[in-house]
């Protein structure tokens, strides 16, 4: 590798330039070693960010973020293997019923995820609700785990990506998070390094999403599926509405509880349909498109899957969840029919209550969170439960009340109402 | 002082927007105290080089950093003050015959200055090398010599602006120097500090210089006469040629030499046009236009104001000055007019040699530097002496030697010769 200078990378993408494949591949390892400092790091970030990067900058420089760790490799499986990602939303609980369905559909599912941050809820945070349920296991065990019972849910262990965890955290607190070439590879370096065969991405688009209009996160995709494409792993995403939050609640034990219901037949409508929809491009990914997830979720072998996927990991699937202390109704305040249902505002109001945390150290309630009674289509009554809000800690419940606030419209019944199609678009390799 | 937050701040600039007076107020002390990160400015500073800055945030973010550290205050000088200020060049010892004479007709002249690095040379290591002479003075043996001498050329302490100090040591490791915002408010925040009355600023422009169009030193020159005005400061600039290195050395001591012939009446006409034509708009912004510099030049009373002002700071101005152990010749290699003669490459020469530093902590050799025998426009005859290197250690000779490889032209006798004016334009307030 040729020695280059930090400040010459720097320059390159400041004026505009591309940068070399001997160039990133410096870059990336400098920095994970310590040799490029923090201060040049963020400054390339921020020219990344203003000025772009090519496709094939994109993807050289996700590869040099792969090498800076472990790659895991799954070929040993008896089964293919098909994982999904989703950008973050509010009440996507969507990981928790799915990995056990494709897994009983025949398809493996290697599951790497992570905490939430701000408003949007980390798979782990709800999983962790469940008594005696642990996210770290190790490759051994992960590889066991597959295997065994066909799905993991698990924390990404330190060997992934090293130079993306470092600079992520970095981005985090320099205003250089926004950028599609630093998203697209920081996302699809872990997922390529995880050692999946195929990767559904579920890219979310509204007020409640990172992407807030269709472009952008159409873009996003089609960054992400080439990445995906270029490193051999069968790609597609799918660009799904978060205009709404999903499903009727948004916390962590409530969402187990909602992802249980789908699994044993019922729940929402919009939770089923969108697991439905991204088992069957998993299946599709992993040369599995002649099983129907819908028939297998309905003969109940996605929800013995569950049980055994949370037993391995030393949690009970039976056991009573934790509830909140303290609950607070929200009355409708008038009758009709409710038109729109905030993500964003649903997202902070948990986030206040307690579901989410501020700093990567902080706790989460397993009972905190709100449940909304109505989703938009609905007809409301004037002093019936609209939303339920609930935390161990009622001071809370003022600021959350807040962020509801304009968070919500209700018509006169019979108005008319636009509903936006739960899957926006499908971006294809 | 309202509370921000850093990201708040880089991503309004990322994205475009104006900063407002208390982001800027805020960001500024804030990381002068350490609150805000490095890897933070770093960003800020690239997202500022790349979208810009309107004059009204560049006036409040130089206001900011003058008042991160301490103002002087030369009001109780019994005459007016007056400042110059280069953006720095090859050759350029103006200010050494300048304070002196601006000081011998009558306008006290408060030189605050820096050491070089890189290829352009530092005006304090140019008088280091006069035996005895110190560069380092108390604001009270600062004032007490501005009163009895007239003209005081010293290093700027530590408490003039520290938020600057801190930005541009970012900046040079950060690919983040070459923004015009930040540039003018470095030079800026200094000289407004310092507490002259006027200012005159010399915008190199050339090969040798920063500014390599005269575009961009327009640009350059309009923004800081713009930010020297609003701080009450009488402020012009004049844009000069630094294609050609001024006169006919570069170095330390022999740039010494060739100063103290200017003022004997003596020395390169190049040097002695620049030195009373930045001499006239000093004193013109100290309202003593009544008064010729070239007369005062021809008088010999700036040469006793020199010897003065070199004795004031523990220096002897009769010494001999330190000499170069080695020295080699180039010879012209054609007889003719020499038509092109490259500061840069004379500038890297000169560096080469020892002149000038790569780092902050290396010592300059007093000696080592290069004189050219020929201007652009003097006729060269083949086998002649064209340059002359000079340095302590002969292992220098060979980089500085490629470095003139291709600097300089020479034609055949009675070509045309283009030259550039020494004064390529005045940017008045």
């Amino acid at each position: 590798m040729s020695a280059h200078d930090a400040v010459e990378v720097i320059i390159a993408k400041r004026d505009g330039q591309q940068l070399s494949e001997s160039q990133i591949d410096w870059v990336i390892d400098a920095y994970t070693r310590g040799d490029v400092a923090d201060e040049q790091m963020s400054a390339l970030a921020m020219a990344i960010l203003l000025n772009g990067m090519e496709r094939s900058e994109i993807s050289r420089w996700t590869a040099a973020m792969i090498a800076s760790g472990e790659r895991m490799d799954f070929s040993s499986l008896s089964r293919p293997t098909s994982d999904k990602h989703s950008t973050g939303g509010v009440g996507d609980k969507i990981t928790l019923p799915l990995a056990p369905l494709v897994a009983a559909c025949g398809v493996a599912v290697p599951q790497l995820s992570g905490r939430g941050l701000g408003h949007t809820g980390g798979t782990l945070d709800k999983l962790e609700s469940i008594p005696g349920w642990r996210a770290a296991l190790t490759n051994a065990e992960m590889l066991a785990q597959l295997e065994s019972v066909g799905a993991v849910i698990c924390a990404a262990g330190d060997g992934l990506a090293p130079a993306d965890k470092k600079l992520y955290a970095l981005r985090d607190v320099t205003g250089t998070v926004e950028a599609i070439p630093l998203i697209a590879s920081s996302i699809m370096s872990k997922k390529i390094a995880e050692g999946t065969g195929s990767l559904v991405l579920d890219v979310k688009v509204g007020t409640g999403a990172f992407m807030k209009d269709v472009a952008r996160a159409r873009e996003l995709a089609e960054v992400m599926v080439g990445l995906g494409t270029d490193a051999g792993v069968r790609t597609v995403a799918l660009l799904t509405d978060m205009a709404t939050p999903l499903g009727l609640t948004a916390g962590n034990a409530i969402e187990v509880t909602e992802s249980v219901e789908v699994l044993a037949g019922g729940g929402p409508a919009d939770v089923v349909e969108l697991t439905v929809a991204l088992a069957r491009e998993m299946l599709a990914g992993a040369g599995r498109d002649d099983v129907d997830p819908a028939e297998v979720l309905a003969s109940g072998r996605a929800m013995d899957t569950w049980k055994a996927m949370i037993r391995a990991q030393d949690g009970d699937p039976d056991a009573a969840l934790p509830v909140a202390r303290e609950s607070h109704v929200v009355t409708a305040p008038a009758s009709g029919v409710l038109t729109r249902l905030d993500a964003m505002a649903v997202g902070l109001a948990a986030w206040r209550l307690g579901a989410g945390r501020a700093r990567k150290e902080d706790p989460v309630q397993a009972g905190a969170g709100v449940v909304w009674h109505a989703r938009p289509g609905d007809a409301v009554t004037e002093g019936a439960p609209l939303f339920t809000l609930l935390t161990d800690e009622p001071a809370r419940f003022e600021r959350a009340l807040a962020s509801l606030d304009g968070g919500y419209d209700i018509a006169p019944a019979g108005s008319p109402v636009e509903l936006t199609p739960l899957v926006i678009d499908r971006v294809g390799a």
